[in-house]
């Protein structure tokens, strides 16, 4: 038994020691990814895939809820149209992959592996609308993407990702604004209410915005080491794609148009934001939503009683499996403390553990990740007290990083106090800008931190001095280090 | 009004007239898919995607009953990796895309995008397997593929395809074969159930089977032209790959052993055979379980009464959809009948007629799609008489396409009529064969008909001298045409 256990040990460098480590250990041993022997691709095993596949669901279904449609365009985009946009093509070319040959058979135009979609699924628009009526037209796509990355982490930044990019055609301006922000505001709902992580959102500054966008929109999530992470963007492309891919519309007056365009993309990236927003020296903390298990049943075996007990477990995995995803850890050869530590480090919300006292009493005790709490939980009405202990858990997740991002959320009030905060703290600067490129470029020079978004007028509306120049009257915005 | 309706008057050529062309003609103007401008490959438009998420869903979870679960491995495949399996190479290198070149920096080491991604995920179950204890490894992946295809045809054929490739490992040859038999049945089951094609099924010859495999199963459908189509399969992969991954565990008497492996695909592919098997003249017919929309509603406007039929439509759309997969046809500009048109040429199962006189007898009136039947249903307990009508045209359905495979499956005496039957008639041709290549090869030069499997023995077990040598006492086997 001991030599079992040896064998599976699993040791996580503590995450107040070394956070980078943590989370490297963290990701292979919680069999969330594995290197794959290719420049910086992995492969995202079944526990991590599990994650994607309850982000994706509760995603798409609200991208469906709000008109959108799913549809696939191809992986390869010719290179003449992807140099069609001067802006675009200059913020992908240095990092994509270009296939070059088909079978034996030399290319005589080479294709790139698409970085974004915008190219090619622009050049189709332009077929398929042709009339005022055609709008808008209201796509999604699921799809891997890959950026030729130099260096790379786990989910964070891959060669290969996976992702949803929405492409959106309207007749006005404003229809194609007022998408760019609600799907901002359908990210932000899905990251806060299944992530459990509270965001920070606005407007990307010139310099940080979508290569060919007019404006871009992030929700901006921080990390437990104090840095941001980007965790979803929204852009309102303007006319831009529109004019040069020629997507024209007879509108109702009988004038050719130009059409206005969005898109908007999430992706694998929120499984490292999930990670290291929620996660602890004992390893993951997954919220209950997208937690792959959401429960895991461990029977606590005596000699005398093990056909019991395990019988009642099978029964409860059972009756349970209906309403969550459960899991029984019927192993042999490892001790129940051992498959405590070892489901605590997979992040599973609920440990229920069923011993011949439990079954006594007629019910199980159980204990939360979140807090460590123990309870016993009696038979009758489990499944109700599960439901609510799991949305408790939830609630309380998002609670506790709500509390870490109030905490590390600072305003300074001069230029030596960032440069302090931003060694000693890290965490989120709210500080006034002048909105001049070179202080922003300057700022990030000198300290590493960059603007994540200048936030909406209606929620934060106030002005000051440039916090690197002092001249000015700017708005306040957000500055952080980043992923 | 009529200007409208000719400017989206949208013809097809009847499929009696020629196949080929009504098949193009169908799917580019159902709006299922659309050439994109990369050789070979296709836009799934948003009524072609849904019907694949339909598919995804339905296999999805039969796939994840049988124990297996979801994962994702890199889209390329490094030149060495893939090269280590000699048959495997020899049957893909020749339509494979490459890449050379990653950003401005030409790779010392060509990546191949995968055409399947055997090569890729044994390198890693290689990692993965240490002890029978870690078997059996069930995983499957949803994903795209790329096979340099020299003539492609819209979701038959074409350069990148969408598909699932489940990749298993096992202690011993006997699981590994009944899992590969497990999955076969897994496909005809979903295949006949959801899409109601009646299916052959068996093992594929050697010159037939996978590039690497030990077996390959295989389930056929017979397209309404008389030519099959392999719409699935699944292959028993034996040591072959174990070998060259190195993929070897400790068994439970202390040796190290090669594993066992198997594979199995189905794809986007499907959708051309829903199209095939079921279609008409007048357009798609798709069956309920899979169709987007399972019913469409189609306001009867007269002067008078417009705004109560709409607000009885709008009330109906609401109720139905909380059961169904339904759309409001609420255009304006178009006359009902053309309306009738487009909605049986987009293959809806179910019409739902409202106008005046169904609103004064309080329900509507439903046109079948698969027999034109019009009947008068109702308000109360419409959505169960609905729900009924679905399950008997899904039903009909299959039926009408079995009694076709049947009618289309023929026992022939002589070689003579072997080649008149393939020329006049087509189908499926029972007949024996001597299971010598040669015998397979020279058939399929002078008829172009392939052994499309050789049926289980407790299926079809009779014997036979060869069709064509008049030698041997061979099994009967499947012959056809085929896409």
């Amino acid at each position: 038994m001991a030599n079992n256990e040896k064998e599976f040990v699993k040791e996580v460098t503590p995450r107040s020691e070394d956070f980078s480590q943590w989370y490297l250990d963290l990701v292979l041993k919680t069999e969330l990814m594995d290197y794959a022997p290719v420049k910086g691709c992995m492969a995202i095993r079944p526990y991590g895939y599990a994650i994607w596949e309850n982000l994706q669901y509760q995603l798409d279904r609200r991208i469906k809820a709000t008109g959108h449609r799913n549809a696939y365009f191809p992986l390869f985009i010719p290179e003449g149209l992807l140099q069609k946009e001067a802006e675009h093509v200059e913020g992908f070319a240095p990092e994509v992959a270009w296939v070059t040959q088909g079978g034996s058979e030399k290319l005589s135009e080479r294709l790139v592996v698409r970085p974004t979609s915008e190219a090619i699924i622009c050049s189709m628009y332009a077929r398929w609308v042709q009339s005022w009526r055609d709008l808008p037209i209201l796509i999604n796509q699921w799809c891997n993407v890959v950026r030729w990355e130099k260096s790379t982490r786990p989910f964070l930044r891959t060669s290969e990702f996976l992702w949803q990019e929405g492409h959106t055609v309207h007749r006005t301006h404003e229809e194609a604004e007022e998408e760019a922000l609600k799907m901002l505001g359908v990210y932000k709902e899905f990251v806060e209410t299944e992530l459990a992580i509270p965001l920070i959102y606005g407007r990307k500054t010139e310099s940080e915005k979508f290569a060919g966008a007019l404006h871009t929109y992030t929700i901006e999530a921080l990390m437990a080491d104090g840095r941001a992470l980007q965790a979803g963007t929204s852009h309102n492309l303007g006319q831009h794609f529109a004019k040069v891919f020629d997507i024209k519309f007879l509108d109702q007056d009988d004038e050719l148009k130009f059409a206005w365009q969005t898109s908007w993309g999430a992706s694998t990236r929120l499984i490292g934001a999930l990670i290291m927003v929620h996660g602890d020296d004992r390893g993951l903390k997954l919220p209950p939503r997208v937690a792959p298990v959401q429960a895991v049943i461990v029977p606590i075996i005596t000699r005398q009683k093990r056909e019991k007990v395990i019988d009642k477990c099978r029964e409860l995995a059972k009756i349970l499996g209906e309403d969550f995803r459960v899991e029984l850890d019927e192993r042999e050869g490892y001790s129940a403390g051992w498959k405590f530590n070892e489901w605590e480090m997979k992040g599973v919300p609920l440990r229920l553990e069923v011993g011949p006292r439990d079954m006594e009493e007629g019910g199980v005790t159980a204990v939360r990740r979140d807090t460590g709490e123990k309870q016993f939980l009696p038979a009758e009405g489990l499944a109700g007290r599960i439901s609510a202990l799991l949305e408790e858990i939830q609630q309380n997740m998002f609670q506790q990083a709500l509390k870490y991002l109030r905490e590390n959320t600072r305003r300074v009030g001069s230029f030596e106090e960032f440069r302090q905060v931003l060694e000693e703290k890290r965490g989120l600067i709210l500080a006034p800008w002048c909105e001049v490129e070179g202080c922003e470029d300057k700022i990030k020079e000198e300290t590493r931190a960059s603007i994540r978004c200048i936030p909406f007028e209606n929620e934060i509306n106030e002005r000051g001095p440039c916090i690197l120049c002092g001249k000015g009257n700017g708005r306040f915005v957000y500055f952080a280090r980043s992923y």
